[in-house]
């Protein structure tokens, strides 16, 4: 059978998935090394994610807040364990001025920088400087932070969205006056994500925390959420870490008690990205293109003329009239009244996920109905009803593909993992290429066999099992 | 009489204003030399602003999306008074890790890299370049794009809000078959910006085209948005660019016609920054703080209970139903049940410029009645009225505030236009300390002695007078 996207994702996961950003035009590889531009209708997509995001994050009583792109090295150096994790993958800025030199426009020798910058790879440096200020007492906390920004990590094998070297996210941050709380608002906003995650991109998310060696560099925990692709690999989809005194004790963040004594103070930190979106594009998506959750879908109808020539005017007309009822009822429509031809347009918005397409002929017309398919399930949804049945019920058919994409998702979610007593069972299981999650005791994976194992099948330790944490999953991940 | 921000306005507007600033809790300098922090209270007037600038831009057709930070060197070289523009305030990117030498990080000389990067100042070129590959015939226009992105524009003379090395705006970039429809497009998004800004932030602008003098760095027309200070000085809010075949041209950014003929296109860019608020905030501030129009306020109105202890858990709820009451007709209502003396809770929100601060008591809660205030003419406006007609009026008395600033401003604007005949009268009205924008025949400023004039005073040219374009704006300004 043909596939509007070759290779499927049988021949070819990963070539499939490249190919799948490009055919939904969401994304294309940008002209600067590792980076990526998100197109109108990749960006639609994020803006949806961001503003739920955003009303979820509020919610919380988090403030948002804009902190500068550049961190003074000195900063950035103060945590050891976080230099460690970062300075390897840093854009540094060393000059401000562009001069013509020998011909060649390069960087002024007599503008060079003292001390450089960095762009920030993330902020809990240059916001913890701040907070050092902004917290004087008891009655400054809890203090709840949180930014829409870019960030850089200098990346040697860019992926389109799940590993750019710029990448656009929202990072919270905040200070706490016991560990307690601290902690307890670390795991709140892990469970806001995985909400997220689940009521809003239909993804249900292995939710743990990571081995020490698997945590944010300066976090005493990290809380993650990890999501399995079609083709059994992990993706990291958010986190929210514990940091523990660390940043506070590297930038003073002290605060005055009831008691009238000075302390050091309780900091977290947690984030999710565009990455997100990548996670949801490999979970949804098929061989005919993307599959859009409907609640962050740009459209979540669009509507088809399938005009003859002489019917066209007449038809867009009535398509719009259509429109007009459904968007009275609160859903997104697109009536697609171009000039291409009406099996051309099907493809575009099959490849472009639009999870419900509706056609009208000139027969629908006199009739007053439309015929209507669903992008998850395709052909055998194609149904025909009257023009008031489906504005009535287009909310509801919405709320079911969301739910029975999340449904799909939990089956598949469950057929993939599975548990090994020791590594000889795990060595077999990944030589003869089964793939997903497996579930094995930590313990065993506390030795140099597993470690020749991770390099050999290229496995990580996903995170710790929430049920029993003397378990974690293993996998290979994006 | 004493005043919430010293110095006053009339003793130093430029202190005046840095103070203001810190009063109202809106921004802070940053570590980063020319940079600034914006607190959670700046950043959510800006999401407010951002939100329905957002909503504006999208009702004129265009789609977001979002391209990279970083613009290689070779790009940004191509359009020739472009890179002119530009060069002398780029950041430059050289070199992507850091190392430990010598106990110090420092940038990796191993990581240099041979073409360097500048973080973006503006994205013409970075976007041209995609423009060029997206636009393929006369089908693919008009093209209208946007990003709400950050920018760095190294500067030595910073000043929150308005002038910082890094900030935040919105750049619109679109592409037309025709000059026509580009010069159209430039003329409709400035009107679109003079609307937002009259309607949103209660300012009204001097609207015209910049002189050739004067113009953005590669554009054939720049249409500006000049705002008139209190001090008399002008700011430039906004530009719209009507950038001709230049960016076409240099990038080849051509289509196949109906005639099936290979044209270039024409391109335009507008944009509007951060910048924005430092009018906002300098237009319609007085010596007591901020003064913020009601529809850009995130608190419209503040309820302070005037509580002794025993009434204050009493009071507090009251005043909480009283806020529900007017979040139900789309009011933002904070109720300040903080600890601080009832005072200083007034001076506070004075001195961020909530529209409407309304004080209940327990006689007022046993009459359900309450005490309102108007922040912008403040006590002259006191009343007491019932709970009821307090609600139902608020949407009311918010629009008449807006309204008042509006016509406040203008009537300032007018007082601030000066007509001069000639270079001597120009000359010795700035002699004699007057202030504001002179409005003289263009000609006139075309030789040596304006020259000098504009060295010795400090002036520019504004823009062309869209009445009478023989005629210029000249003042001096942020």
């Amino acid at each position: 059978m043909k596939t509007a996207i070759t290779p499927t994702r049988a021949e070819n996961f990963s070539e499939w998935y490249q190919n799948l950003i490009v055919a939904a035009d969401l994304a294309e590889n940008a002209p600067v090394r590792g980076c990526m531009t998100i197109k109108p209708y990749g960006w639609a997509i994020w803006e949806l994610m961001r503003d739920e995001m955003d009303r979820r994050i509020k919610a919380n009583g988090v403030q948002n807040a804009n902190f500068p792109l550049l961190i003074p090295i000195e900063f950035f150096n103060k945590e050891a364990e976080h230099v460690a994790g970062f300075a390897k993958e840093a854009a540094v800025v060393t000059h401000y001025r562009l001069k013509m030199i020998d011909g060649k426009l390069q960087p002024d020798p007599e503008s060079k920088l003292t001390e450089p910058y960095i762009i920030r790879p993330t902020s809990e440096t240059i916001i913890g400087e701040a907070m050092s200020r902004w917290v004087q007492s008891y009655r400054d906390l809890p203090l709840k932070l949180n930014q829409w920004v870019n960030v850089m990590r200098w990346e040697m094998r860019p992926r389109m969205f799940l590993r750019t070297s710029e990448f656009n996210w929202q990072e919270g941050h905040n200070v706490f006056a016991t560990h307690d709380e601290a902690n307890a608002d670390a795991r709140k906003m892990h469970k806001m994500y995985g909400d997220f995650m689940r009521d809003i991109l239909a993804i249900p998310s292995i939710m743990g925390e990571k081995t020490p060696e698997e945590r944010f560099a300066g976090a005493d925990h990290t809380y993650t959420l990890e999501h399995i692709m079609q083709d059994g690999k992990a993706l990291q989809a958010g986190t929210s870490h514990d940091l523990g005194q660390h940043f506070a004790k590297s930038f003073g963040i002290q605060y005055l008690g009831t008691d009238g004594k000075l302390t050091h103070a309780w900091t977290t930190s947690w984030g999710t990205t565009t990455r997100m979106m990548g996670s949801m594009f490999m979970v949804h998506s098929d061989d005919d293109g993307l599959v859009l959750p409907p609640f962050v879908a740009p459209y979540q109808v669009v509507i088809i003329p399938i005009t003859r020539d002489e019917t066209a005017d007449e038809l867009n007309a009535y398509a719009e009239t259509i429109a007009e009822k459904l968007r009275s009822t609160g859903v997104r429509v697109l009536v697609d009244s171009s000039d291409m031809r009406s099996p051309d347009k099907m493809w575009k918005w099959i490849k472009r996920g639009v999870p419900l397409r509706v056609e009208v002929g000139a027969r629908e017309m006199s009739e007053n109905m439309i015929t209507v398919t669903r992008r998850d399930i395709g052909k055998e949804s194609k149904k025909t009803l009257s023009v008031d049945a489906f504005v009535n019920d287009a909310k509801n058919i919405l709320r079911q593909i969301h739910d029975d994409m999340l449904s799909r998702a939990e089956h598949r979610n469950e057929s993939m993992i599975h548990n090994v007593a020791d590594l000889a069972e795990l060595d077999s299981a990944l030589a003869a290429g089964k793939i997903g999650f497996f579930r094995i005791k930590y313990e065993q994976t506390k030795c140099d066999a597993f470690d020749a194992m991770m390099e050999k099948y290229k496995i990580t330790r996903r995170c710790l099992d929430d049920n029993d944490p003397t378990f974690v999953f293993v996998a290979k991940a994006y």
